[in-house]
């Protein structure tokens, strides 16, 4: 798949970035914010940017890998409880979208379980549940194909219905181990280094989880990102990696969750680097492996609570900052403006 | 002064607790939320805590020291432009408790300024701004008395308005240095390591405010909290220090902001130690003293995004942060309500 994405214009930016030093506080007082402030202003390509209908996209699916109780503590019908607590409007991404004004969009990506008259799902179902990557690679690359397919049209519907900051999440009970595999192929940190505690493994298991995953790890031979992306899968994974690239050849903002999403980004900058110009990091997972990842990536988030939820929490949490950085940008008077003494 | 602070009821301790497990996460997976979360539930001693008229009271004043232009890159007049700026809405904290809905007092502590006909404006003016104490201390005892009258005054306006969650900020070109001497006071910490670059030194400029401020600081001997306050002082930083200690007895959350403020609930923590169960700590500033403030005081705040700037922006900014810990506490489904099955 190919996706064409500029890296930002950068003729603006010293003017935005003038703009940012005649606010009425000492120069770079505001920190993160003010390089938030600039980051937007060059995306959107204007001094005066806007945050239109922000939306979170949660996508669920399931995985071949969660039969095995040693890789995660919740068994696998807990993806398809969670999409219906999503949609009853009750789980802690409900919350926080609806406090922060935030549009929230849940998709079947390719849950074990049939929906029926759920009319707020987004049906893109590409299977009920991915192949365990023990046994044979999770999807085919048709079915990854398929579901980059439907990952792209999702954020383009998104786009036009006037978004342009989207943040992503996912629900899959098992998919923590989808995005270490996936980190040990796009970083070669040693699978080992890239699993953690998943939503609550103890010590112990979490030793286990290690050993299955090295034998996965060195079972399969990817060649490629998207054949990578295939084996240790995840449908969640795919349409996020897809709609993360789309959304930035659309030049929406794009804010970037937790472990597993950054999994996809991941794999998305694998095949277009450029999408990082677009990327704002909203929160440092305490799963263990994320961390290394904003390392790898050069990154850092806006904020660290501590979180290790998924479901697009982080970047539900982290929203209001940019909001911050916009306001900041538009609303505060200049020196000129406020009569107020600069730095002599 | 004397303040009754009682320490946190700690009787719904175990419910709270039980509460913030049952909800449809894996427990502990909402990290700092959660604490706060349970913090918030044992100040207002309930199950379901609210977040009433949030509030943020800017103390300005202006201080003797800035005449001295080693220890501060701005001139003294700039307090009084900020004020105007804050009472035309154009500074960053306006920008911020807008976003937030958030309330935005101002208050002349003790600026170097006749404001007339600004109706917005609390007059509490001490004097026109304090002493250098270069020479002699900042203020009288007698002065400092009435500074922390006045504080405790006008929180209880904003408690009895219906607020019970305040945050207080400050602005006084200078007060980067009161504070840093307060903190040395307060923290046994040699006063090299307490000055930092303000508003914005360069490095060269920073060895001369030490330098100052280390002859300050040997000069006088204060004897008590009280009147290290005195000597240091700061009209403002004396009515934050009592408006926290005044906001505690009345069992107000407290969002405490950065270096300044922190400064502050130092000399606060000295008068009643009880003080500090009813603070959240909002941002770590980028000003060199207030990690180790922070360290000092066992406390970790919510954000670090490398802002300096003080008015109350560390608080207005994390405030989401807070109202997202109380949001998931009183409106996420529980295990129970949505039919997710627990951790196996």
């Amino acid at each position: 798949m190919n996706f064409e994405i500029t890296s930002l214009h950068t003729s603006l930016k010293k003017e935005l970035q003038f703009k940012i030093n005649m606010k009425t506080k000492p120069i770079g007082s505001l920190g993160k914010l003010e390089k938030i402030a600039l980051q937007i202003g060059l995306i959107q390509n204007t001094k005066n940017p806007s945050l239109n209908k922000p939306t979170i996209a949660i996508f669920a699916g399931d995985h071949g890998i969660s039969e095995k109780k040693e890789v995660n503590p919740y068994p696998q019908v807990v993806t398809q409880q969670m999409v219906t607590n999503f949609l009853k409007g009750g789980a802690a991404i409900n919350t926080f979208c609806k406090q922060n004004n935030i549009d929230l969009k849940i998709i079947d990506a390719g849950v074990n379980h049939n929906f029926q008259d759920e009319e707020d799902l987004i049906d893109a179902k590409i299977d009920f549940g991915t192949k365990n990557y023990q046994i044979e690679p999770a999807m085919s690359l048709d079915q990854c194909h398929a579901a980059m397919h439907k990952g792209t049209e999702i954020v383009t519907a998104i786009h036009d219905s006037g978004c342009n900051i989207v943040g992503f999440g996912e629900m899959g009970i098992g998919n923590s181990s989808s995005a270490a595999l996936l980190m040990a192929y796009c970083t070669n940190i040693p699978i080992e280094e890239c699993v953690g505690a998943g939503t609550g493994l103890q010590m112990e298991a979490i030793g286990l989880k290690k050993r299955i995953l090295k034998d996965v790890f060195e079972k399969h031979n990817p060649t490629s990102s998207l054949e990578a992306l295939a084996t240790f899968g995840g449908f969640e994974i795919a349409m996020i990696t897809a709609a993360i690239l789309k959304a930035a050849e659309l030049h929406m903002i794009i804010i970037i969750d937790g472990f597993i999403v950054t999994a996809a980004l991941l794999v998305a900058k694998e095949i277009n680097e450029n999408v990082l110009d677009y990327c704002i990091f909203a929160h440092t997972s305490e799963e263990q492996g994320h961390q290394k990842m904003l390392d790898f990536l050069g990154k850092k988030s806006l904020i660290s609570l501590g979180m290790r939820l998924g479901e697009g929490t982080g970047a539900a949490i982290a929203y209001p900052i940019i909001e911050s950085a916009v306001a900041f940008l538009n609303n505060m008077a200049s020196f000129e403006d406020a009569g107020v003494s600069e730095n002599e």
